[in-house]
């Protein structure tokens, strides 16, 4: 079993915005921003969510946007942030964006 | 008749980008950020959208999330977008946003 994943110039800026305005997702995309490849399980982790079937609507969302490779590899799913594809496409979104999510999370909620 | 509106520091990010990840929001915020306060008919003239119903659900959603501001005025609603909030608040966010709808207007859909 392989995902379909949208091209670069597939991308379509509202689609990207409509994956990033959750907060869980955002905050799995802060995870992925790390670097490299991440299994599923190791992002759950980081996020304290224990249930993996909470995820999987959101992996899909993320992927069909066009914010994250995912691919199996035996019973795990490996994700990898789009950087250079979000980057080429749309320069300054992405780091905007997780500017603003630390910006935010810097701040007590009110 | 006023509407309510967070302030500043209420606005949040993923509430932001939700809001924007709609087509038809994403074109009523490139036209007000023309500038200044429009009313919501001319908007809706250049977004070619005929009833202003289609709209009230929208306009709502980028109040409540700190995009614009909306204020009745007399039988119209007069929109502005929250430019220098959201500016200050997450530097380059929304420039990278409209930088990125033109890119995706100037392509031919695929």
């Amino acid at each position: 079993m392989s995902y379909r994943h949208p091209g670069r110039d597939q991308i379509r800026i509202e689609d990207v915005l409509s994956a990033l305005g959750n907060r869980l997702r955002l905050d799995a995309v802060r995870v992925l921003d790390a670097g490299g490849e991440h299994n599923c399980t190791s992002v759950l982790n980081v996020l304290g969510v224990t249930a993996k079937s909470t995820m999987t609507h959101h992996w899909r969302v993320l992927r069909d946007s066009g914010v994250i490779w995912q691919h199996p590899s035996g019973r795990e799913n490996m994700l990898t942030l789009r950087r250079e594809d979000l980057d080429a496409r749309y320069p300054g979104l992405l780091d905007a964006i997780l500017t603003g999510a630390t910006t935010d999370a810097a701040q007590t909620p009110s």
